[in-house]
């Protein structure tokens, strides 16, 4: 079991969703960056909870305190250390999750792994709380990716039956990444949030929740990033996709979409446009043979509905190995997807920013 | 640029497509493992071309030499390396390729990458061929899974527009498996090979190639393998998987069709089955918080149409940075996905042989 | 640069000397694991600075805060963060160092590397300090270890010109171990504390300081930890020690005292001894061809003289470019080799458990 | 276990000492670099058996078949694998020892790690011979240090009580280190060759083995390369080096004679020179806080008799448990100090490789 990743910069992850704090070490960060703290806090709020009836009322700061590694708001090159102090925790809602698994959450294989000595308060370790770090960990590798030209955003692609229109992949404009990586509800055609919306109020009132799908872009990569065999750039930010908890799916370009397909029709055929060889379409998503072929990265997540959900679920009982059943009382997510979008961008950014350096 | 993968048990793969030889070495296994090398030599005459209509006609024996790591047929515990020697190499047929990249092929990007000096013949290290020694170390792996009692098979879930009918995801049988990774053309339902090769036949005519899906399932995983956050089955999974060329999506379970579920419709409850904690349903590929649950693993990859295709395809000649023309001749397969089904399931046993060593 | 090390016990340590807090994570313990924190601030005081004249008067509490991964004093798996505040630093005293390199310190090659952006104050992220949360991580590795068996303990092998009296290396008592880690001047012969003091003092009273060696035990390591080629106890050992400030050689057993031997007077012949394989001798401290060989664990690192000193020293200007001289006010140990002791330990215990898992 | 070794270039090493071949895989060399092969077979060369009459007569030829990674003689880019065939191999005279465990060398952890399984004819994978392919590699990684000019020559530092004569370790020159490098007997004062090789004939009358000293230099690195806390110039060759077989300690600069100076004796203070920063006097042997300083790079590895000697030593008999004696014949090295020299600096090489790119 490893809460660390990274190559070149390191990141560590630690915390328990009611414990005394959450944060992370960043390992490897270069010297000399000025970060911009506010929009640290601008990203990490995108993710935070209690925005809007689509998140949980659960009122957190999410103050990150900065511990090391920063001085005068310039990094110094020795590892960046923030704490984000739990504060607002309502443990008694969970006090029997120890012995009824929640169907379609970590506590059952938890509590065999950790013998039952893991956390369950919260979810300990493996609440979606533990995406905060990572969001501030992405913020930073953010703003060092923008000092090199390389931009990231993302935007709901998909929330339950309801779409956002669809962007050409060979055309993605600095204006469409700013405006997406500073909503807190992104979306390429704004006018769809509404449907989206009802989409998520029609799950929470039905006591249930609704899955989605995020894309996220990045442009400025140079070519011939990340390679064969096993440094591919979808290796890399696969692996650290899969570390954020409800991802179920990472597709490149098109994706799943590929199988129908005849290489005549979704070949990217190149040409050469203003002077530099450039690709006519995008739809291996700015990867080719595992590298960066200079068109805008594309990479897009599924997130399956919060299984926390307060309808009646059969359950086992641990200590009896009886059959039972589950009402989830608390305060739950109809639907994560719009608070995903942050944490997906901030996850590539840290991926890319490790391929980069 | 990397070629290396594993923790516990690593795999460096070497080669280049038309050069000495091909091989790896994987360093880390077991000693005292009797090794069936015919069955070794079985799922790499899966993956190797020549078998019938659907794939390349170029002939290669594909015999892999064992050269270090096993005495008398048994695991030293010293590193295995093995080396499959290049022969049957038509190199002629690639000479331009060098200043006209092949539209969606790793030509280009790794043009830049490596200046021009990386070996082009036949995709040098970046080809198709270099699956070979993966199949020949997840073999390996598949049979150290065995002695444990996991069990690894896969099958074409898609080619083209033809799908093979659905598996319950909560009920794999080891009969099924074994059926699945013996077969050259691995189906649940055998009865629409047929139509898949039709669909195969089609491109071929059509001078085209065509993509298709490989789901993959490992039945006998304690449960708890794997962890949070960022040491995920599925991190561990994508990682390599996506070390395989023309891999460009990997979903477990549902994956995408999570998108648009409500959590009632798609939750694995519990129930005590024989005395022990099982899920009702299988939505989640046998993986909950990153963790195998019990239940069997499902992951899916998507294969993009091979981008070699006898067609004519706009490309540039990066000496004279011109548009032109480009016509692939050679040998080329209309579909790689059935012999793909081999290198999946090798691929996934390696993985599963890192997280449970 | 990376803080980070180890493979399944993955160890980052963060912060800066004059920063807000130092600490680090520890991802990969085993959870169930009863912490006894009175045993982790016996090791942390005995790393403490302040307690006699061999070291410096700066008085820190160093009470480390535990952020997460222990509840109810029990290891839950999930990632140990501990965090330890800087209160009582004097800054003013390192003002010119940024533009004056103190001799034999990091001060140099960190202002060419991190172009004058590190935390130069009190040594930043490269100050001794930081093995404080090594000492940390290294306690709670030891009490795992005991539970399996095996126990550590350093002692002053050598300050100045004073050695401590030699132990057989092939009969290590518990007793002898327990003496040594609860100790904070670890002598084999005590009555030689009085002549390494003497010895001490004199540098002190010098404006000197003076350099030593730590030889350290462990015993009850199973045979064939470890092994060929890289992965050797060696390799794992003195990748850590040498993360240690001031360490500057690493040897096992007879180490350098090798090089003018004999096989014929060193080889460690075996006999059966109650019936188990044991070596005669254990010149070679207990590894073969990297693998623990069942006799105790041998390893001697040596410390440089504290290069802080307060005689007059030559250096130069980075700024100006110019010859200058640099006299060191503040507080300086003259000897750090005492206190060294449990950090030798403690970084033995990290890679011990590392080896072990 | 593991074989390999190094983050950016990684090094993976197989082969058993009387199996088929052995060789290694080295991933992550840059595209475009011309290699020299005659100097790599004049390293190999260096580091054969069979000169004279300082090592053992059993002639190999020791010529390494590149099978990948270079095209025309320059690196692709691809994985550089190399595979040195096994010729020669009287693998009779280690019949017994798979009972009877020789004193000092692997044998009896190796037993007891792999079950009896591991290849113990001539040592199988931790044979001395295992270090040709470390030769090869780490001369592949001289020639590229080069092209960046740095240069790396070694000499015997001592054989038994024979001593080379000492260097000035901030005055060391390419001339000397071109020397050193080519030779075949690598001494900086050559007049002492005669009294070293009497002291290795004396050590072979006696069918004994003598131990040694070498001394390891490189020039030209920039200041600043490696870095606190675990990634130190110190702990990166340390790992690699204690991966070579006999190898019992490692010391840098002054090393263990740091023990009973004073840091007013050994500090290296600096001086403007030449218009640049240079330390006065080299203790450090190049490296401060784990950097680079830009001094020379003074590296001292000790290396134990050779365990294999001619004399009746005690041993067990591993099936009856009995105490026994054992006489092992065959061809063994009265000293391997001499051929360890290009072994040294082809492993020095490597670890600056892997911390420069």
């Amino acid at each position: 079991m490893s809460s660390a990743i990274g190559e070149r910069v390191k990141l560590s992850v630690f915390g328990e969703s009611h414990g005394e704090a959450i944060g992370c070490v960043i390992d490897g960060l270069p010297a000399g960056i000025e970060l911009d703290f506010e929009k640290i806090y601008k990203d990490m709020s995108r993710r935070a909870p209690g925005k809007d009836k689509t998140a949980t009322p659960r009122l957190e700061k999410d103050l990150p305190k900065v511990l090391s590694g920063v001085l005068n708001g310039v990094t110094t090159g020795a590892p960046l250390a923030c704490m984000i102090e739990n504060t607002n925790t309502k443990s008694g809602d969970y006090s029997n999750l120890m012995t009824v698994p929640r169907p379609s959450h970590s506590d059952y294989p938890a509590y065999v792994k950790y013998n039952g000595y893991n956390d369950v308060r919260g979810g300990g370790h493996f609440s979606g709380r533990l995406t905060a770090p990572v969001v501030f960990a992405g913020a930073v590798a953010k703003q060092i990716l923008a000092e090199k030209g390389i931009f990231v955003g993302a935007h709901i692609r998909q929330i339950g039956s309801v779409c956002d229109t669809s962007v050409d992949y060979n055309d993605i404009s600095l204006e469409l990444l700013e405006r997406l990586s500073s909503s807190t509800f992104s979306l390429v055609d704004e006018s769809r949030e509404k449907l989206m919306r009802q989409e998520v109020e029609e799950a929470r009132r039905s006591l249930d929740s609704v899955g989605g799908i995020v894309e996220c872009f990045a442009v400025g990569l140079p070519v011939g990033i990340g390679g064969n065999m096993f440094d591919t750039v979808e290796s890399k930010l696969a692996s650290i996709l899969f570390g954020i908890p409800a991802i179920k799916g990472v597709e490149f370009g098109l994706g799943f979409d590929f199988a129908d397909k005849n290489a005549s029709e979704v070949n990217d055929e190149y040409e050469i446009k203003d002077g530099s060889v450039a690709t006519v379409s995008n739809n291996n998503g700015g990867i080719l043979g595992g590298m960066t072929d200079g068109a805008p990265l594309v990479v897009s997540v599924v997130i399956k509905p919060t299984p926390s959900i307060s309808q009646k679920q059969r359950s086992v009982n641990l200590q009896t190995m009886e059959n039972t059943e589950l009402e989830i009382h608390g305060r739950h997510d109809p639907c994560i997807v719009p608070r995903a979008v942050s944490v997906v961008e901030c996850a590539v950014a840290l991926g890319l920013l490790d391929l980069i350096l």
